[in-house]
């Protein structure tokens, strides 16, 4: 196919009739498809089904010390638990917090800490920073946004690039000394997949902020989630809290995982990592809020997976599962819109999602016309602060949950809706 | 034995060397004993063994409306488990919200978004409203009073009388518009265990409270925990919800209660019930800090615990265990305690906990001389805001955990020190 931009009205005008008629065809299936949901599909779900089996038999409920994990106690995580996590983010097992199953819940928790009480270095209780504002990395996770929306940060889109947030902006909006911390999602990001460079989590650490309590929400939610043995291909980065540290900001970073796509999504466990001064002044607040978190899922996960080769093995098993499923949706995109020159998209290699960039300005009439034959998307705009994509043009796919049928499928939809989307709009100009 | 209030001076020297003589024996038997902590004994938590065997063959991992509950969903909980806990407390399952282990987790965080949002009647959010009060009931629960002090609320202590906070106080107290709420363990309080009587439930549900977005937060965290068969023994107090409802103030009340000490203590379940209003409030809120609770717990609970009638038959379990460790520290309290007059105390029929008043100005040096023979107790002090017990009188057991022989052991090493710290008290008089 031609490149839209370069095709004559008249062109255009019979494309656009084409796609008209395909779309009624399609309208006549009755599809009822949903690429909305982070989910993990059933399988994946499955391959923790014995999460519990056998675990009194195992273990009596005792931790290796012999800690009995029915009970009250290990405010912060089972010792073996807090090393499995350690190893996950290449960091120490001291730095670690073990939560209950969200970690999402527990960014929440850090923040309304710090909105409440105060950071260890901050002059006031951030809820008292008249006008505090958050940078958020866009595309971007929308309940990420929403956190910071509630806790009345003002959000500050940053764009992404492929290595990252845009650290020349970035550099900028952090000296506002009302700027108080950044989302960031730095291996396989929400939606797009991208891993931050080393360049850019160099600077993130060693930047200048204006703000001297500036805390980085280093959410790593796909730390271990790749999609292709051949580690050449795996996202990394440093340990941020070493290289934060390195560079005389040691109190910098709050980083954050769970497995909640390694054993079950809102079941499984979820972890805080800080260094030292943070950790001590977090667990202080921790101590008030509960007395402990769920220690036999603690014990549960570390029967399972008592170290890191278990989880990188179990990582496989979900990376075949996943991987054909994002190869499908690349490929559909390829197919049907690789040459009209109106969509790009950056080819995760592993992560959750994949985000498309639809004609600018088309992408909430895609997302209707996808709506009207039957294929749920995340709504437009959801992965921009306050909902609003200034362009209306990113789309995120979810194509974890869906079979490859319904994908392929649904993929499809897509397309032919952001061509017509994208026709009509041309037409327009 | 006398009471020592009639004995002469050489009378009260007479047993302090006595005493003493007694108090340098038991120094000499090295004991190691604890009653601080509430801690359910492991043959209480062995009742739950298998909570999680043999779930996915029972269940497949479905609720039974067929939900998967290993993925992400159902954000206020199963179905089937907030309807077992609509029984458990005398309600409706749509009132009912399902957090994770944490009934104290639940609470701090409905206090935090009071504090940091307001409630749905409130002019502004509590952190705004300078010199805000929190009334707390004493003795009383040492982590409901640090979860208020840390949020910034003067705490007023209100006594307890055998029916409750006396209401008097607490009427009078309401009328001042900065106290917003108050601290309440309705059934077999922590340490007392006092049962509400059914006029002081009317009268907190009907009272005129200053502030119009007063608060009580009512923990029933004992509900279900009787030590006696005969239903006559078993405490029970109206549903607080439909009472505050009856009275005009349907929004006034926000209720707790856990498996803590029904399942596994920190890895059990909690819930919240509230109003439609409150609830619809909370749901809003939470539903920006997780995405869910732990599902796969909840299952597991609702299979091990279908109905009501399972919960009373495991409680029945519990209490024959606990039964005779009440009974032991209750005798030991009457046969060494009971002619005295030193000391006095309430025979709980529930809960996990007893409490003893010594004579006034001793309670700290009783804790210390057990301490010096080996006997930990909670501190004294603990059971009062801010740790101060302006009677120094207030000391409590908890005789839950500890073997029967070391109950009996701990208690009289108590008696013999409360005395020792009584006869030393009135020879200084």
């Amino acid at each position: 196919m031609k490149a839209f931009a370069e095709m004559s009205n008249e062109e255009l005008l019979a494309l656009k009739s084409q796609l008209e008629k395909e779309y009624n065809e399609c309208k006549q299936l009755g599809l009822n498809l949903n690429m909305m949901r982070g989910n993990p599909a059933p399988d994946q779900l499955s391959l923790s089904n014995d999460l519990f089996e056998g675990l009194e038999e195992k273990t009596g409920f005792k931790t290796k010390a012999g800690v009995d994990a029915r009970n009250y106690g290990l405010p912060t995580g089972l010792p073996e638990t807090k090393e499995l996590f350690a190893q996950i983010l290449g960091t120490k097992a001291d730095n670690i917090f073990i939560g209950n199953a969200s970690s999402l819940n527990m960014m929440f928790d850090a923040l309304m800490r710090a909105c409440a009480f105060g950071e260890i270095d901050s002059e006031k209780p951030w809820f008292q920073v008249e006008g505090r504002k958050w940078l958020c990395p866009t595309p971007g996770y929308d309940r990420h946004f929403k956190v910071t929306e509630k806790l009345g940060f003002e959000l500050i889109a940053v764009p992404m690039t492929p290595n990252g947030p845009d650290m020349d902006i970035v550099e900028e909006l952090v000296k506002d000394p009302k700027v108080l911390g950044m989302w960031s999602i730095p291996v396989y990001s929400n939606p797009d997949g991208i891993v931050y460079s080393e360049e850019t989590c160099n600077r993130l650490a060693s930047m200048k902020t204006g703000a001297k309590d500036f805390r980085l929400f280093w959410d790593n939610a796909y730390v271990v989630h790749h999609l292709y043995e051949d580690e050449s291909t795996h996202g990394s980065v440093p340990d941020m809290l070493a290289l934060c540290e390195k560079y005389g900001n040691a109190n910098r970073v709050y980083e954050f995982a769970s497995t909640s796509k390694i054993s079950f999504a809102g079941s499984g466990l979820a972890c805080m990592a800080a260094n030292a001064d943070n950790m001590a002044a977090a667990v202080k607040t921790i101590g008030i809020q509960a007395i402990c978190s769920n220690k036999v899922n603690q014990l549960a996960h570390s029967v399972m997976f008592p170290d890191l080769n278990a989880i990188k093995e179990r990582m496989k098993k979900h990376a075949d599962i996943l991987r054909p499923k994002f190869e499908m949706t690349i490929n559909v995109l390829r197919n049907e819109l690789g040459d009209t020159g109106i969509c790009h998209w950056h080819e995760p290699k592993g992560g959750f999602f994949v985000s498309v960039f639809v004609l600018p300005g088309t992408a909430k009439a895609t997302v209707e016309m996808c709506k009207d034959l039957g294929v749920a998307l995340t709504p437009a705009g959801a992965t921009y602060p306050y909902g609003k994509d200034p362009q209306d043009s990113n789309i995120r796919f979810a194509p974890s949950f869906p079979s490859l049928d319904d994908i392929e499928k649904a993929v499809q939809v897509f397309t032919l809706c952001a061509k017509l989307a994208a026709v009509n709009k041309l037409l327009e100009a």
